[in-house]
């Protein structure tokens, strides 16, 4: 048995202990006979999956109304996955989502580090920098490189330290933002926990 | 005479006391008779005025070395024109600095509005939306609109809001940076203020 998170650069899989990933440009989804499943963000994977038999949706599984719409599949099942806490979940884009007593409170949506450097680099060719991860947050920059990381970073910050609850880090970029949370909880598997948890009420494992 | 703040999208000009704009895309320098007193942070524009005789460029006025070497010439200017305060320019990047007993304490740079926009749109098409400058800043979001413009302004209104220091906004958006700052006081001629007061020291007026 394999869970499977579809994002938009990569399917992430967990088999047993190991987790693994394969790019979403290149991989194929119905190369895989075992039972697979999956959450998916990505409209284009899913076209490629929902007819699949052996790949699961667990979407349809998780109490939606306890979330809202349009919410990220992903999001939703990390949320699952804890009781009390804020997780910040670093892909393409950064969600930030608050948990209390098993509820969810709300969240928001930052851009995750690619997107931002370059977006930084479109405004001017001056701005084309690398984030610095080490900068010092008590400190209004002096320099262009950390003019920019502080925009990005401290302003992330402020905010999730504003929320004073315990922090989790996943997603692919998430070994890097321990870098300015060093008392947050690196868990790069947290959607799969989520995932885990809805396929038991489910009775589905 | 006329004062002439070249920036990434335009010139902004002061004549007396008419500030108005013209497009870098399509405007002439070549084309104005009279005294032009210039600060300019577009390479490609720079080319085109530097040998124009009545183009006078005031960056060699300013004392530099109170700033940072690569910091944009704009918020030099903007810096010199209050002894104390936080000066929020927003135009296609957002530059915030902080200056107390007229010394430049340092600053940062975040996107601008239309650029950030583009981001968000850019990781996925589901997060194509306008901010909503009215949001609930106190709340975290639970729909998709408010968790992008959260994330765009809550974090940047934190870190504002942090330094404790009379704000001033600047800058083309500036009138919509003042729906989430509303204590702001608005001023989108303070450029041509620091260069006034550059040209009273320098003796050019």
């Amino acid at each position: 048995m394999l869970l499977c998170d579809i994002g938009n650069t990569s399917y992430h899989f967990l088999k047993d202990t190991l987790d693994y990933k394969e790019s979403v440009q290149s991989f194929d989804p119905s190369t895989l006979q075992e039972r697979v499943f999956y959450i998916c963000v990505n409209p284009h994977a899913k076209e490629l999956v929902k007819d699949l038999e052996n790949w699961i949706d667990l979407s349809g599984h998780v109490e939606i109304s306890r979330y809202y719409e349009t919410m990220g599949i992903d999001r939703v099942f990390a949320c699952e996955a804890i009781s009390d806490g804020v997780i910040l979940d670093a892909g393409s884009a950064i969600t930030v989502d608050r948990v209390r007593d098993g509820s969810f409170e709300g969240g928001f949506i930052y851009p995750g580090v690619q997107a931002m450097a370059q977006t930084y680099k479109n405004i001017s060719p001056v701005l084309d920098y690398s984030f610095n991860f080490e900068l010092d947050l008590d400190k209004m920059p002096k320099n262009s490189r950390d003019a920019i990381s502080y925009g990005y970073l401290k302003t992330l910050y402020n905010e999730v330290m504003e929320q004073n609850m315990e922090l989790f880090l996943t997603g692919g970029d998430a070994q890097m933002f321990a870098k300015i949370f060093p008392h947050a909880k690196i868990d790069k598997t947290l959607i799969f926990k989520g995932m885990k948890k809805i396929m038991k009420k489910a009775k589905l494992c």
